[in-house]
């Protein structure tokens, strides 16, 4: 999407060969106008694909979310990072760890918020090696609801994200795709390149 | 605001005293054209302050947020609440200590996102004690900006917040003031209701 690989182009730091900040409309200070755009190329890739509900982890992820769930006209729930397991039979649950930062934490969802004749469309910001998606995938399992579709607005295409995804059968429809990133510099891939291993 | 009131009247469960859930519209289901019409209603309420931002607090107030700086047409910040400080010169922190949820944290702003030019327009989903907005209040005041505003989605007015930022000498509009609950029982003040203290 160039309207994306643009805005990259232009505010987008590239600080080494994994690190890419983009802190001045994604992730710290956001474009509300832009992230409008954003959830219309969305909601128009995906308008046939008989979306429910749009899921998104929080938390940078929710203002790209927002505006596709207004543009396809479904709600969007946001799914919770809990530092531990909850105890009530009411929630879905599912461990996250993410090796990169040493992080880990429960992916949370109330059972409340999914139905079996649900199709989720996850929309998230980042896509590298598709921990927290893959983790979504299986909430969604869970509760007997259909994934019907991923969409990313940066796509780490040199990590094992995508491959992973595709391998556990899931869709996934990146805005931007990044080849390499090295200081100072940002290369992208075209929207149909095949994922790499 | 009369929307809010009786969606909050039709969906919102009051647990006891304190507690009013309101997960199935706001905070963990959301209802992105419901989140649209709030934006607009705090959009046209501050239209006249001579906002340049509008700021949030990670993660539950970024929907109404990202609404309102859609419907101001100015950038929205999302502040961060981070485990620890960090420590490079770049940045803004206040310790940020919930005593009703035992929870403490470091509220962080990257300075690249604010001047002293900057009138900010504070937007969150609850005011209950008020201690992330004071918090938010001093990173501002850090930075030399003002803090033109508050917009609140639910204001507890039973509890001290609204008095608290009112005596620090900041202006809040709440779209929804709850004067009393208990288990089933929700009472809303009228907008002009003096604060409690």
């Amino acid at each position: 999407m160039k309207l994306l690989e643009e805005r990259i182009r232009k505010e987008g730091k590239a600080l080494n060969e994994t690190v890419l900040k983009v802190d001045s409309f994604i992730n710290h200070q956001v474009d509300a106008e832009f992230m409008d755009a954003l959830g219309r190329d969305f909601a128009e890739h995906f308008k046939d694909y008989g979306i429910t509900k749009v899921f998104t982890i929080e938390s940078s992820g929710i203002a790209p979310a927002l505006m596709t769930a207004k543009h396809l006209d479904v709600p969007m729930v946001i799914l919770k990072k809990q530092t531990s397991k909850i105890l009530q039979g009411d929630v879905y649950q599912t461990n996250i760890t993410s090796f990169t930062k040493g992080t880990s934490y429960e992916l949370t969802l109330y059972k409340n918020y999914i139905s079996p004749e649900d199709r989720i469309l996850l929309i998230d910001d980042f896509l590298a090696n598709g921990e927290a998606a893959t983790g979504a995938g299986r909430l969604i399992g869970q509760a007997g609801a259909t994934l019907a579709g991923i969409g990313i607005l940066i796509e780490k295409s040199f990590q094992r994200g995508r491959k992973r995804l595709e391998d556990a059968g899931f869709y996934v429809y990146s805005q931007a795709r990044i080849g390499r990133l090295a200081e100072g510099v940002i290369e992208f891939l075209p929207e149909d390149a095949p994922a790499t291993e």
